[in-house]
């Protein structure tokens, strides 16, 4: 234990990751996101957009997400990376306090840390609006790639984890970014964190 | 629409009842949880004991849940209970700015009410220490308890909304009373509504 953690889970285009970004300058202490990224494709020798994609989704759902890519030994490369992203965040979890933003990190930590668990989520609508300022058009249409990224994290985390992705049992307080606003967000985990 | 409502939908045990007292204190506006029953009881004709466990729980879970006490055109005594309580809940709304526990006024109200709705829960150890302090100890152990009444009044809130008691999407806010405190979670309730 080296201080106390915050774990951001959120919904894609929720603002998670803005809400952990702010709330970390707030507090002074480091929020790791990308950095999870880079420091995974440097130890596991895969390439950045490789493993941003392998860390967080799967490429399908069901059946499928649990053998795609899986070698002779029942072993894939999102299982690779999985096993360098825990090693990755334990040893972050170890510099100090610090906000992480997904990659499961309140199910990896949740044996040795004291952690803060927050979700974030928001409601379609709003995230449709989110998306497209922040990612542009594309040719899908925002509501359908919302609903694939969600259906993809998801898996995702339930097949490396024996949680369900979003299961409020799993965290210390779930808000809604759309009807709470960014900034409050902000200040409410703030203020529990430092209660 | 007469004003802010916050509706408090909680897990049993959870102190979601006395975060909503104490909040409708702070905020000087009335909390509504047996009263309710007693104007459906009063409206219905039913006893106070039997709409209390009527109200917000099935006596038991999937298929017996829709058909016990049904009569001969399908309707049971607790559907008489449902439409009393809607019309109850949504009576006590028109008046004005008012917290209403449980009873699915999250659902009830959310078409025509400019609602803040919060999700009260906790993990099982601290509802366990709980309820035996509130209502004493029973010949089946708290946990057992808990159990029985999460399920029963998930299958009441599922058989009468369209939606699933717990899921995030139907709540601003999402408290987990153990880890956060009541006092605190009660803090953060009202700075949203008064945001």
């Amino acid at each position: 234990m080296s201080g106390k953690i915050i774990t951001i889970s959120r919904q894609f285009g929720s603002g998670g990751r803005t809400i952990g970004k702010k709330l970390a300058a707030e507090l002074g202490i480091p929020c790791y996101d990308s950095e999870i990224i880079a420091e995974i494709a440097k130890k596991s020798g895969f390439d950045q957009d490789y493993v941003r994609e392998n860390s967080e989704y799967t490429s399908e759902t069901g059946l499928f997400a649990a053998l795609s890519g899986v070698d002779f030994y029942g072993h894939s490369n999102r299982d690779e990376i999985w096993i360098t992203q825990c090693r990755v965040i334990r040893e972050l979890a170890e510099e100090g306090p610090c906000v992480i933003i997904g990659r499961c990190a309140d199910y990896v930590l949740k044996e040795d840390h004291d952690l803060l668990k927050v979700f974030i989520y928001s409601d379609m609508e709003s995230r449709a609006k989110r998306i497209v300022e922040q990612y542009g058009e594309s040719d899908v249409n925002p509501e359908k790639r919302l609903k694939d990224k969600d259906k993809r994290r998801a898996a995702y985390y339930e097949l490396y984890t024996d949680q369900k992705f979003g299961d409020f049992n799993n965290y210390d307080l779930c808000l809604n970014s759309g009807t709470i606003g960014l900034d409050k967000c902000v200040d409410i985990i703030r203020q529990i964190y430092q209660k």
